[in-house]
């Protein structure tokens, strides 16, 4: 059956997050039921991983299998005919009976951003994060730094699902500095639940001096998420690109 | 009577503009209800001018008066605790006796935002139009620069309350790239009722090639709105600031 990948982006400030569940509107349940719709068939919407309630998009990534061949520019358009304006699917290609949403994925980005203004834009606060404390920009670069590499992320995990292997490589933070504030922009092989909003909560608490940043290795090394600071909340957050 | 400035921000998009009416929720209402609360006696509180459903603000100014002097940086928490996250206030300073939010302002500047790409951004669609049709940048600025100067601009306003001077000058359309589109930068002397939504309007229409850039002053002459195109909707204006 032919195999197709969809991109996606959504606002996900009205959604209980990207995975289908019981009695709560997911954007994955949306999406599929507008592919049923079109395809004429149920079919099984796969993606790259979760996004939690209130966490953004601009590159999700899913895939899902036809019965029979579509035309990717004119399914894309119906489709986004159906679906409402806080979600928009950016590209529909077929890809090969081989590609996995999930298992194909050599790495992702995420975005985090932050103001750092005295009083949040009220434009601004569905998709920022204002910490309650004034941050030093080089302590949080200074904390960032012993995040990069290959760890065991326990600690800045929290339970999820699955008992997976808590060991994932960042590639790069990269602070990015924007109108009044600043996006950190997470690279790495994967990531684990809730872990890039724990890590930006750990750096805004070096940041603001409640932590010191050599002591992140200590955190990590313990192997529990209750010695670290409270995570970061979702708004800030927005999966950027999936990498295949 | 102690006299007061106060600069406001808001999102509003779930509001029904900024003029308080019956049975409906304005911004100046629920400051206003908030200022009553705070200061302990009721109060008048006057904008600069109204802004409609939809439209945004970063830099609205409104004055008052408070029967007694203020701590204004202690009112100015105590309001923005009060107030809901869509409206924010950004400072509160004493003016002088003579100063008056509408008829001490001596230009305004406004930015409406326009989305350019093929599929709009979700966590864009409240602060962004896309038009319909493809626009040539460039022949938006040629149409743009027949609007810049003093002139009658009965054509490019809706009727609003009162019968006032229909004559304004434009100081400046400037065109500033931003991430996925462009912003329209509008300073002038004042802007009558719909004025800068219906230029946004009659610019896309040039620039799609609906109508010729020379063409304006003719526009501009007849004094009449239904001769010029619709125009553009609410979610992409902000009122970014109040001159005085």
């Amino acid at each position: 059956m032919p195999n197709y990948k969809l991109t996606i982006a959504y606002d996900g400030t009205d959604f209980h997050g990207w995975q289908q569940q019981e009695n709560a509107s997911s954007i994955q349940q949306i999406i599929k039921k507008a592919l049923d719709t079109v395809l004429r068939h149920s079919t099984r919407l796969i993606g790259s991983g979760r996004t939690d309630a209130g966490v953004h998009a601009r590159g999700q990534v899913a895939h899902f299998h036809s019965s029979t061949p579509l035309k990717p520019a004119r399914v894309l358009y119906s489709l986004n005919a159906l679906l409402p304006a806080t979600i928009r699917l950016l590209a529909l290609e077929e890809v090969s009976e081989a590609f996995h949403a999930q298992y194909s994925a050599k790495g992702k980005t995420y975005h985090y951003h932050l103001f750092l203004g005295s009083v949040m834009p009220p434009t601004k606060r569905l998709y920022t994060w204002k910490p309650f404390h004034v941050v030093d920009l080089l302590l949080m670069k200074e904390a960032a730094a012993y995040f990069i590499g290959t760890h065991d992320f326990t600690t800045f995990t929290n339970k999820g699902s699955a008992s997976e292997d808590p060991v994932r490589t960042i590639y790069s933070i990269t602070f990015v500095p924007e109108e009044g504030g600043v996006a950190l922009i997470f690279h790495g092989s994967g990531f684990l639940y809730k872990m890039v909003r724990n890590i930006v909560g750990t750096l805004v608490a070096a940041g603001a001096g409640r932590l010191v940043p050599r002591d992140i290795p200590l955190l990590l090394a313990k192997r529990d998420r209750r010695v670290a600071p409270e995570g970061a909340p979702p708004q800030g957050l927005f999966l950027h690109e999936v990498h295949y």
